[in-house]
């Protein structure tokens, strides 16, 4: 048993932040957090006790939406909307992903860089390539973080260099589910890239595959109108955008994570709710792109799920401290635009989907509470308040590193109990 | 002369950026720009050349509207709008600013990180205390920066301690000039802080000071429509909220910066244009106080001119690359809600804001063109694109910094033709 000593903060209900100040956590043998203390229990036998000072002790960020093979693409070309850029941008970077030995070094350079900005664990979109998927993977087995890896379908409306078959991709999970079997933090996750890019024979393979393996499902949905619109061309049968995934068995059957929903409504917030679909909000995705803003607090206050994500290289950055800022930020315009009506996301609120809500997709993630595995950061934030440290309260302190801070300020990083060094 | 020699650009007007690729700019002995080249003239004779090698030479910021004594306030409480912030924060704090060694300590701190953030030049808001005005303006000056600064009036709906008289500020803006006269980088600005904080006695005073001698005048216009409701309470027979300055001769008669304009429009906008008043947008300071966000497309197409500001600690952040990120995200969720009637802010539009228009304020200062004082940035940013340096344009690697860089990639700073160091 461990001893970890700090001013620990965390969320375990999105009301409000649990704060210990100079308190302290104990973490066993398999990193599983053991009690939050103020103080030491008496009798309470332990091997090290690691003292973090007057520093913040956070769980770890979780990155529910990202794609690895635009790490390249991240901060240029915000000139476009959705369709055009990925004809322009995404589409070409993409294709270099056949070549093994560029998924080498950019997937690499993307795990360092996630680790950078305190990010543990991510939900990643990788490329059609199989034998890239399997590098990313290992990247992420060999820093000691945690993934979900998805390979991604896609037969229609995309370059033929980068579409495979519902045969192809069926082979393709195969290989990584071995390639895994080794890796207890990565596991594979069913990545249809969207309703466009999938004909039927893809979404019903696909569909098939998360029935018999339960394995979780992720993809985009109601990012922005024209696409919406293009869907509902595509598939005139279904009810709404969602009903086009859950007609193939796509939608909640098994864990299900959607990026954007900004349109999202009526009969498919139904159906999310229903289904128990994940919204994944991607703010800085949304502004970049020309999006539009997903409801947020409409989707809490009809009972959905959300957490957040990066969406590089439609969000700009991957800290996932810069994505809570943009979501409570965007969550105050969409406050002044409904007259007061949508009250404005808090902090506690964004900070419990980047840990607790988001962690869940990874196990017991994302929490300090008993049970939960030790993914945390420890925060150096001394610099950021030289004239009134200790006048500022632990809240006001995570606050500001939150809208100030960045990778300088991140001292330690771990992962399952386990420190990890950078990639 | 000084010849520099890098990947040079600069926006003389705001369609576009002008790109020189390893091109040269030749500087002299006064900070003035002679000119820029694509390559070096036969004959021009110089006494240095210096080479940034591939790295991008750029004008530095100017900040329009930034105050100086929320410096510690950056970064926290992001959960009041205007009224009740200003209450709960922003005064007490301020009122710290009647002890000199607080202000010494916190302005210095202050100078040194828009320093650090790229930023040569700004338009500040101190208090109402001359001392620590008169420490704010040194501080500019000894770091051999740019400001106009402004003693801040408010006689009333302010804490006591806060307030001053017409004639306490009208002896204090003497002393202010005083300082100041030695001070080649460094003016004064007339600085009502906004009309609720001002009897007519104060407006009267400071708009006879503008006439008498022709100083700039600085203020907030239309932030939040609770805050222009009480304006038009306390000055009933102003037209719109800038008619209330305009009264007073505080709204465009000598040079006019208005902070935030987020519900300018109709005759206020027709008076703005009239009177040449220049809007200074703060889009970070907008969301965190959920104020809404200032039509800008419309502004620049009613002929407005517009700059840019930080606006600490409404803005979370001194970084006028991270405003510029903001005003380009927010003018496109604009383009979303308008069906695509105000087309969003380009690159170069937000970049010409935050260099030249913003620059103009300090006399030549902004661009690159000959005539023009050199305030410059050397940026290295190789290692935001370890992988595409090569096959990335000028422009891209601007942008790409502009998104994902911070100080770390900023390697010199000038300042009216020389280098500054860490104040």
């Amino acid at each position: 048993m461990t001893i970890y000593q700090a001013n620990i903060l965390f969320t375990s209900s999105p009301t409000q932040f649990e704060v210990y100040e100079r308190g302290y956590i104990a973490v066993d043998e398999q990193g599983v957090v053991q009690g939050v203390y103020h103080s030491l229990p008496d009798g309470l036998i332990y091997d090290q006790l690691v003292d973090f000072g007057d520093k913040l002790l956070i769980p770890a960020m979780n990155d529910l939406h990202v794609h690895a093979p635009q790490f390249c693409n991240m901060g240029i070309a915000m000139d476009m909307q959705l369709i055009p850029w990925l004809n322009t941008y995404v589409f070409p970077e993409e294709a270099k992903f056949a070549d093994e030995a560029y998924a080498e070094t950019v997937y690499h350079s993307f795990v360092s860089e996630l680790w950078r900005q305190g990010t543990m664990r991510a939900a990643v979109f990788a490329t059609s390539h199989t034998p890239a998927t399997q590098i990313l993977a290992r990247s992420f087995a060999d820093a000691g973080m945690g993934a979900l890896i998805g390979l991604v379908g896609m037969d229609r409306h995309a370059p033929e260099n980068l579409c495979n078959t519902p045969i192809s991709w069926v082979s393709g999970m195969k290989a990584l589910v071995d390639t895994m079997a080794e890796m207890p933090l990565v596991k594979p996750i069913i990545t249809p890239r969207f309703i466009p890019s999938c004909t039927p024979e893809m979404l019903q393979t696909m569909g098939e595959m998360a029935q018999q393996t339960t394995l979780p499902v992720q993809s985009h949905l109601s990012e922005n109108q024209q696409e919406i619109a293009w869907v509902q061309e595509l598939e005139p049968a279904s009810t709404c955008y969602g009903d086009a995934y859950h007609r193939y068995g796509l939608f909640g059957d098994t864990p299900t994570l959607m990026a954007h929903c900004c349109y999202t409504e009526g009969e498919e917030l139904r159906l999310m709710r229903e289904q128990n679909v994940c919204v994944v909000h991607c703010p800085t995705s949304n502004c970049n792109l020309a999006s539009g803003i997903a409801p947020v607090r409409k989707f809490l206050q009809a009972g959905l799920n959300v957490v957040l994500g990066s969406d590089i290289a439609g969000g700009h950055h991957l800290s996932m401290f810069r994505v809570m800022q943009y979501a409570v930020q965007m969550s105050k315009l969409q406050y002044v635009s409904s007259n007061g009506q949508y009250p404005f996301l808090t902090l506690s609120e964004v900070f419990y989907m980047a840990t607790k809500a988001g962690g869940a997709f990874f196990g017991q993630v994302g929490s300090f509470e008993p049970g939960y595995t030790f993914d945390a950061l420890v925060i150096d934030d001394l610099c950021l308040s030289p004239h009134s440290i200790d006048a500022t309260s632990p809240i006001h302190r995570l606050e500001r590193f939150i809208y100030l801070g960045d990778d300088r300020h991140i001292q330690h990083r771990f992962c399952q109990g386990n420190e990890i060094n950078q990639p």
